[in-house]
């Protein structure tokens, strides 16, 4: 019964990149009802972010979610950015890997050009209907209606119209059968809490399924200094990497197309480099380099010393602005914010770890009615990250901390962890980008930033131990003192009060703070230093 | 310093998918050294025990790996497989995205058409090297270098060459840099291992970097029955699956399409369609069925009773095959094995989960020299799935079971919990297959299987601790009985041996177990009830 490979290769076929995500959209972040909710409402509203932030816009995005049926919603999410160009529009939002950002070496949060259009398969196949899109660039508005040629990977683009938009921006509006609006720590409303956080230069508008209104305002009124598109750093690229660069470089010299490709690539530089590969390999055209040319020029380059690579191209968040964010959204008792130093992936490519950890107010997730738990809240770029936390390197950061150590509860306790790691590329896990991959020199960046941040917060709650240890002892004895005091005056004659008054001053030296009053927040003054 | 959308979508491109893993490829599984080099060996085994299955032909596989440099090895894969054909060779190892599986509707450990094609990718991007091919299908025999154009994602076939090779099958070798042998829990070893575990029918053979070599043998001498085709069923499709199957269809009725396309379509179950959304509809040509009737129609498929879908075309592994191999490659002093009726995913899916325990012997994990702690095997399809196990949802069933309930201490202990999903589609997490996706009914069934096998498990060591109770009572009392054998003895004058031997029979009528041989297996009993 033994079959031929003619017989097995019959069926042998090409498949598109669509056809591929449509039976394996659980990969995209479209599996679970709540779930695919999210995913939708984030790529629509992180495009619209990148967007804003590209045109230098204040970004203003409303997000509004109708129930359409029992698991059938309606989501629109629209923008004050650029807009989209007629011309393009088909493609951005039709084509699975398509986009702007793929080759450009910044900082964005969107890298993929799958989301949109992952949005426009998700409902095309829930649904059948297509997207509806409405944007204006300045001149002319227009509408029109975008679904996939799955088999092909290609837009199909009906009924365009005129539109009466009068502002500039994108409103893409879809409908989705098989989602479901919840109320719960993996939420729309969550997601847009958490987004806010992370940008406090956001104003986002939530309309909700049942009816509610939420608002969430700007903390700060300015948007954050465009990232810059940057050369990549000799370190940070592969022999491979540096064939493609030369591929499609113009400079008839190696050594010219070396300066004005990377990084750091002084004449100096590029002596050096010169006097350890030889002239030989410097003179060649950059097309004619060859594997083994350009395995020479890669090791050369690990001998070279360089600066470190430009994390001016990096936007973290900073801390004025996450203390802003989170005194806005959670009002916390008490919060510590650290900003490690720009660190290196990879060897050349930039990142930045900041953490924060906030206790008390409105941190932590409500565990029952008055309890509050411990909540570990995951950014990239600036995004939110929901799912998928076991996958995650912040995750195995926050893992590897004895917590317990710096006297900190942080599954019992009302404790907020933040982390966002900024970079110009994020190794994230999946094609749904719901875990940054678990790089060692990610996972210890931010096990020292939290480190650091749980020391803060340990300091603060020893202070508040400390105060409220001394208070019982000053009340303890306090009470004595009250009895010794007339059981001395009795036996000596002398006033009560004045024998009180001078125990309670003695008692008073070793225990100074005991007596501050309650309404004043405890710990105020770590709280300054902290924050 | 606003930007206009015109000089935002000046960069807009389209992009290729190889270019994307290119980018991404830890989203293939090529993160970290040692995980890199196991997916490249995961993902020729795999696709050969494939093509032996398919072609009817016991699989016996050559591993051989050689290190050439700090982290470069070379790795080949030899099967006796049917062979690629010559003209199919390119797109099978050079294009992503390819390949015999993908519209099958059959189990297969391969269904994407990206993991081989994804080696060459790597091969290409960390050595600048093609994968060398040798292949014959029963008539010449040819080798060839393969690579991809990664812009494009075209293969690039070159050096095509008579070869000498006698037998069918085909032979694969790449160069790779950046990747590790080592041996631990996560190794190519291990992988091989378990790999063998689940397919006792597969001869391994593995020659590893360091010199040694291993034999994995077989424990079974037939192949399992061949995973069928069947067709899908009718709750498992949804309106857009049905509207693909529709478009595709020569049928001129959609009365008749119904029938051919779908399981269990039987021509009373056609008419009671028709009776539900009537003849307007089921006389149709399928091509003219829009979405409102292809709702209409998968609406009716909800409200008709069906018979469930066929599991014949599930191949899972069986209860005497992992029993045979379980106790080739464990040599427990236990298992329980559990094979659980065909389930079924998302309506119409049909999936099977079957789950071992074994204990003792090489159980569990090497935790010191000798102590053992628990480990857990997770296979989809046969395949060893090593990582990402928290996104996983065999996982997620494992810490669903309050193990401490039945007296297991899988941490500590020398259990090995072995389970396999087996299905027509296995909806992995992601691109990389390393786990299954957290759907309920998968988790619940996983958690099921565990339960049963627990409570075996817990059963025999029940049992072994009350014998061993029973033996210490015994001893003691004997010990008294000696003691006062004599002194009865003494005080009655009858003999001592005859009051001994009567003080023994009342005892062992208490603790009838206590004096079996040592040298008999404890619990045996069960042991035949559960394995």
């Amino acid at each position: 019964m033994e079959k031929s490979a003619e017989d097995i290769f019959e069926g042998f076929k090409e498949h598109s990149i669509a056809e591929f995500f449509k039976r394996n959209k659980q990969m995209l972040g479209y599996s679970g009802k709540v779930h695919s909710m999210v995913t939708v409402v984030h790529e629509y509203v992180s495009n619209s972010m990148d967007a804003c932030e590209d045109a230098g816009v204040l970004p203003s995005i409303l997000v509004s979610i109708k129930q359409l049926g029992d698991e059938r919603y309606g989501i629109s999410v629209d923008d004050n950015g650029p807009g989209v160009p007629k011309k393009f529009v088909g493609k951005a939002l039709g084509t699975i890997l398509t986009g702007t950002k793929f080759h450009v070496y910044r900082q964005q949060r969107g890298q993929q050009g799958i989301g949109a259009a992952g949005c426009t398969l998700f409902a095309q196949i829930t649904t059948g209907k297509p997207i509806h899109v409405t944007s204006s660039t300045g001149g002319d508005a227009y509408s029109c209606d975008i679904s996939i040629d799955i088999g092909k990977n290609k837009p199909v683009v009906n009924n365009i119209s005129q539109s009466d938009r009068k502002s500039k921006g994108l409103s893409v509006h879809g409908e989705f059968d098989g989602i479901k609006y919840e109320n719960s720590e993996k939420s729309v409303f969550e997601y847009l809490r958490r987004t806010a956080l992370a940008n406090p230069h956001v104003e986002i508008l939530f309309s909700a399924p049942d009816g509610k209104e939420y608002t969430f305002t700007r903390s700060v009124e300015s948007i954050p200094p465009p990232s810059k598109a940057i050369k990549p750093h000799p370190l940070g690229i592969s022999v491979n990497d540096l064939l493609d660069f030369a591929r499609i470089s113009s400079s008839r010299k190696t050594s010219v197309f070396l300066a004005e490709t990377f990084a750091r690539m002084s004449p100096a530089k590029v002596q050096e480099m010169s006097a350890i590969v030889g002239d030989g390999i410097m003179d060649k055209t950059p097309k004619e380099l060859d594997w083994s040319s350009a395995e020479s020029l890669i090791k050369a380059f690990k001998l070279v010393k360089w600066i470190a690579p430009d994390a001016t191209a990096i936007s973290s968040i900073g801390e004025e602005r996450i203390k802003a964010a989170i005194e806005n959204i959670l009002s916390p008792e008490y919060v510590y914010i650290v900003e490690r130093k720009p660190q290196v992936l990879h060897g050349g490519i930039p990142f930045i770890v900041e953490a924060a950890i906030a206790y008390g107010g409105n941190s932590g997730r409500k565990s029952s009615d008055d309890e509050h738990a411990g909540s570990i809240m995951r950014f990239a770029n600036r995004v939110p990250l929901l799912f998928d936390a076991g996958s995650c390197a912040i995750t195995e950061a926050v893992k590897a901390i004895q917590w317990k150590r710096y006297g900190i509860d942080i599954e019992n306790r009302p404790v907020s962890i933040f982390v966002n790691v900024s970079s110009i590329y994020i190794p994230y896990s999946g094609v749904g980008k719901e875990a940054i991959s678990k790089e060692e020199e990610i996972v210890e960046e931010i096990r020292l930033a939290l480190m650091d941040a749980a020391r803060g917060l340990q300091k603060y709650i020893g202070g508040k131990q400390r105060v409220s240890a001394a208070k019982t002892r000053y009340r303890t004895l306090m009470n004595y003192a009250g009895q010794l005091s007339s059981d001395l005056s009795y036996l000596t004659k002398i006033d009560k009060k004045e024998i009180e008054g001078s125990l309670e001053r003695l008692i008073l030296k070793h225990y100074p703070k005991a007596k501050e009053s309650d309404a004043e927040p405890e710990g105020e003054e770590e709280k300054e230093k902290g924050a």
